[in-house]
């Protein structure tokens, strides 16, 4: 069982009040294959310039995670981000993007990767996405990220796009912006009648919600001693839905599997946040992954008395 | 066993995008009184105008609701509100607020008031909140809620106040501004800090967490298919968690019993904004409390393997 993802692959630099890192590991592919690669096998597919080193494929080859599909232009730049959080660390503030090689990013899927049994579509042109998409139609599971950019000024073909994959993930504002609807249940509604038959609403530190034919599921945000740097939060949750969705679910679709799957997407976003970039994740251990589902199963568990007594006065 | 709240008895004009009501009942404590009402016997400590008549109260005494303590000032008009919500019905904007008798409110209890089982402080300046407070020693227990208003100009009134108490009720925001904490896992541990055993952590339409001595608990936020009215949430969950609490717990400090008293506090304050004012919780029957109880639980359940099966691959 193998997880493709197709994505950024990119150096950060960031500012939080916890410090300042230069040039450190980051993007959506990445974040998403280091959370994937504790449950399952990864392939990453990308595009990094020649600053992208040997030290840097490393850090994915040390857990097993297949890089293959990244490819190397010479003489050229990798994506690079820089972005700030301050007191609250709600939202990024961008001080500078530099697309580089990104720029004209066209994804290219070695057979494995083509015939991966789950593929994720991580924040890219909606166009670039579908490419993918109709190039892995054994997949059991596709799924896709995107972003207000995209909401904006590619519309459409994000609504095709989505319309393709099985598995949408956007935070709540994408959510209201893309159907024009305050109401969450509405638009939910709205969204998975395009064709998706699972929706995942991030909602930030508030946790996140999945949608599905059977109703809405949510799971809360851990409250964290330090919320150090909450980049790639988002793509730390998709891998942890897909990862354990490959490696564990016989029927993926199955509601107890994907709410299970929506926990340990929480458990692993609740990780990367405490420590920059991916180092947290790259030092996880299973016994922390169970400990903290376990903590999570604990912060909204409560024994429901009403079937038995008369709750009310009158 | 009896629950006494003390706050505010009001009219409220309102404008949200289902349609506009002018001069409804409204005010915290009738919310609160309202919403316990459906599980214990209220008493209600407030003040209006000669412009409250009968009907106004014949609302309290079809719920049971004591109103002795209901102040009537000849000659004067009862506190008034207006308020506005937009399409995302997350902020009311106050269009005009008219205090009238309730700027010179003195809450005078009486015997039955002060010697209730419990009692809560809805939103008044903390100054009364604490008079009533020493008033009844006896209480099994005491809650408050504030608002920003008194945070910013009675900050260490607040302060002494909510150290009396066992239960205090803020939207995070408040706790926030309070504390001067970003964090809320700080801020939360802070405010405890000051004495309060629980604190309830309102956070509007993505629900409420309390944080008590074993951790953090949340309930999440009930997607509906139409939030027609968002005025005296908070109020309604407060009734619904002292309510439960008064009757139904023999330790209500019990973890157990507190998070069943979340639960249903959410369960109230999910009807109540169904519609207008208190209109859906007077109507309210006692199969629909506990059904939508168990549609919360439904809606964070999960079953985790973890335990017995490895889950990470590396």
């Amino acid at each position: 069982m193998t997880v493709t993802v197709v994505g950024s692959v990119a150096f950060d630099s960031l500012e939080t009040p916890f410090g300042r890192r230069e040039r450190i590991l980051g993007g959506a592919a990445t974040h998403f294959s280091i959370s994937a690669s504790m449950f399952t096998d990864v392939r990453v597919v990308g595009v990094v310039g020649d600053d992208f080193g040997a030290d840097e494929l490393e850090r994915f080859h040390a857990k097993g995670i297949d890089t293959t599909d990244v490819e190397r232009v010479a003489g050229a730049r990798s994506f690079f981000w820089e972005g700030r959080y301050d007191n609250d660390m709600q939202v990024a503030q961008t001080i500078e993007t530099q697309l580089n090689v990104f720029a004209d990013f066209d994804p290219k899927l070695s057979d494995a990767s083509r015939n991966a049994s789950m593929v994720f579509l991580a924040n890219i042109q909606p166009d670039l996405q579908r490419g993918v998409q109709e190039q892995c139609g054994g997949a059991r599971i596709t799924g896709l990220d995107s972003m207000n950019y995209w909401i904006e000024s590619a519309r459409e073909s994000l609504l095709r796009t989505l319309s393709g994959v099985d598995v949408v993930m956007l935070n709540d504002a994408e959510v209201r912006m893309l159907t024009g609807e305050a109401n969450l249940k509405t638009a939910a509604a709205q969204l998975r009648g395009h064709g998706p038959r699972v929706l995942v609403i991030k909602q930030g530190s508030y946790g996140a919600c999945m949608c599905t034919e059977e109703g809405f599921f949510f799971v809360p945000g851990m409250p964290l001693d330090r919320v150090v740097d909450p980049t790639g939060a988002g793509d730390a949750f998709a891998g942890g839905f897909f990862g354990y969705l490959d490696s564990h679910a016989d029927d993926p679709f199955e509601e107890s599997s994907l709410r299970r799957a929506a926990a340990y997407g929480s458990v692993m976003a609740s990780f990367a946040i405490e420590d920059f970039g991916s180092e947290r994740l790259e030092r996880l251990t299973h016994a922390e992954v169970v400990e903290r589902c376990t903590e999570f199963q604990r912060l909204t568990a409560f024994e429901h008395l009403a079937a038995r007594e008369r709750v009310t006065a009158r």
